[in-house]
């Protein structure tokens, strides 16, 4: 993509950007679409939803009616256990591949449910690969589901869905993808990376504001779903029959945030789609990343790991450096940055999804220099730990 | 209430209103909050749902401590299974008492959950009354738990809460109340009516916009629920756990939709609070009654039943009739109506609840009359069948 001439304008209300992995900092225009109210039985509404899904399903790269969106309410995570439970049937099992707190939320899920389950635990952002997927899978027989974490926002590694995806259906198993903050800028078609289902949410990639997510599913498998949900309310199978009947949401849809997507659906596809979209992140994050190296930050992961949605940085070792300060610094610079998840050492995160662009990405490199001038910090470099840390990771 | 001399504003961008039991048609300026992003993380997100979860304490009447409220991200139905899932033990029973379709929903609940339950169900409209609860609790020492709804929306009926919360203390069982719409205008003060814990959602007499809901339950029964839950999104007991902890919700928040919340609480208070609220609905509710009345309707339920939320009409008998159309001409007029839920005769359904006042009601009765008019029915008077069903319903 080339060099933007034209800024993307700023939040007019003048609050600060979200560079965090959701809720994002939207379009305005997203916004203001939240200043009707709709009336969720109403044919206006029923029309926007079925639009909605059947956009969100042609980004899924399906155009032969194979695939189903389902919208369920609730935060990414309902969406998560919504298919989880629909889809991994009560006498199923899946294995569930964790490196990070999405992973580890999977298999906590499953747990819940009673279902059985086995998990592979790379710890804090290690990727789990296809060989040791195959290992499992020709280990126990008995699972059937293999459920994977696309971009995990823990560290923020782009994960290879593609082998595993491979190394599942030479074995007849199943895959269920957690995509939720790739879909809509990484590519997850399913022509090109075999899976059942995959789930996303309405404030990720595609730029909405939080308060549903949404589950698409091969037509075959959802239809064998039926009395597989343990909740009534996250039963992906009922709202999908309901809504095939009626083009209503089961129950009350966030109406005010349906409208808010299609106008985040118009601007995707506006700005060309997922290409387009995944373009642009990229771009945020090979300026951000630059900018920090150049600041003497150093990134947890190595350039074959790093996603376009979020990066992790290790906190400096030099002891004026303080996160909570650092955090209140750049806040206060108009930039809301994300705490890190590492458990071995500090660290924190910064997002490069939502309605920005390079040109803001540089200021986030301003602010992050001047922030550490502002707490005496002379440099940024990572404590010897973390690059011990780091060198684990295959380049 | 005398009658107001200035009306509300109505909508602004020239939507019809909602007369629905929600969505509804809610203020602008609470509209207007979702015009800006809020990091989920941040502290002033974080004060916000602290304010939110305060106010709703002191709705239900509790200024000693005693009682804690949990948001939930959903629908008002989400947040009903949370509580019966939460709050239920695994080893309990809950007795339903069921009038329509949210009563029977609760039951389906606790079908899914595959926990013992038995239903009082007493059709389309007819209350479930203190005797009948105290013969079925007496029947059945296996019982634990109560669930009770207290407007049932399917006909509009207010159930007897206070006789059916007598009965079941008197007996040492445990009452659930599921307020969906009506919480926030009629009173359900826990220095009155006595209950375990109850629920509600943003968008109803609260005049939020829809996204979550909540649960306001007493402190010492949430702190025994730990593990109860079928679900990790559903945990209200995790969700309070780590609200305390940390002052954020568990999982993505509807950021626009709390915010929303927040100024619809405000608008709330400034209207006189619980009893300024009722007392607009009950004022919508009588104009529209007696001005559907001298248009020659009958409402499905005898006064004293009647809740200030919404309002049963019979279908004219007059054969020119027709749902569909007369819909269509209501909402070219500017109002959306409601289908009925009855199974016997046919109906239709008008919300007396969101930001709307008597001057909106009397625009309502004129727009009847057009429709009525338009369609070329002559009078609005309901078939036998319909008198005969109400005449079951004591006076």
């Amino acid at each position: 993509m080339p060099e933007s001439a034209v800024p993307l304008p700023a939040p007019k209300l003048g609050e600060p950007y979200l560079l965090t992995p959701g809720p994002l900092t939207t379009a305005y225009s997203t916004k203001e679409t939240m200043l009707k109210d709709w009336g969720s039985w109403d044919a206006e509404f029923r029309t926007m939803t079925k639009s909605v899904c059947r956009q969100l399903v042609a980004l899924a790269g399906d155009t032969s009616g194979e695939f189903i969106c389902v919208p369920m309410q609730g935060s990414g995570s309902f969406s998560v256990e919504a298919m989880l439970g629909t889809l991994v049937p009560k006498d199923g099992k899946a294995l569930v591949l964790a490196n990070g707190a999405y992973g580890l939320r999977a298999a906590e899920t499953m747990r819940y449910l009673g279902r059985a389950y086995t998990l592979i635990d790379k710890g804090d952002y290690m990727p789990p690969r296809g060989d040791e997927v195959a290992a499992a899978l020709d280990a126990d027989p008995a699972i059937t589901h293999v459920v994977a974490v696309h971009c995990e926002t823990s560290s923020g590694i782009l994960n290879p869905v593609a082998e595993i995806s491979e190394a599942v259906y030479k074995r007849n198993r199943k895959l269920l993808i957690d995509s939720m903050s790739a879909f809509g800028a990484l590519p997850l078609d399913v022509n090109k990376i075999r899976y059942e289902a995959m789930v996303s949410s309405a404030n990720k990639c595609i730029e909405g504001v939080p308060g549903f997510g949404f589950v698409i599913a091969r037509r075959s498998v959802l239809e064998a779903a039926k009395g597989n949900s343990h909740s009534l309310s996250l039963d992906v199978h009922a709202q999908w029959a309901y809504m095939e009947k009626t083009g209503q949401w089961r129950y009350t849809p966030p109406t005010h945030v349906v409208a808010a997507f299609q106008e985040a659906l118009r601007i995707h596809a506006e700005e060309g789609g997922v290409a387009g979209r995944g373009a642009r992140y990229t771009k945020n994050r090979d300026v951000l990343v630059k900018g920090m190296r150049d600041l003497g930050f150093e990134t947890l992961l190595k350039d074959r790991w790093l996603s376009p949605i979020i990066v992790t940085f290790f906190c400096p070792a030099d002891p004026n450096f303080d996160f909570s300060t650092f955090y209140d610094l750049m806040k206060a610079k108009g930039f809301i940055i994300y705490p890190g998840k590492l458990t071995v050492v500090d660290s924190f995160r910064i997002g490069c999804i939502g309605r920005l662009d390079e040109h803001v990405m540089r200021n986030v490199i301003q602010a992050a220099k001047d922030a550490l001038a502002d707490m005496g910090v002379t440099s940024a470099a990572p404590p010897e730990a973390a690059i011990a840390e780091r060198a684990k990771l295959a380049a």
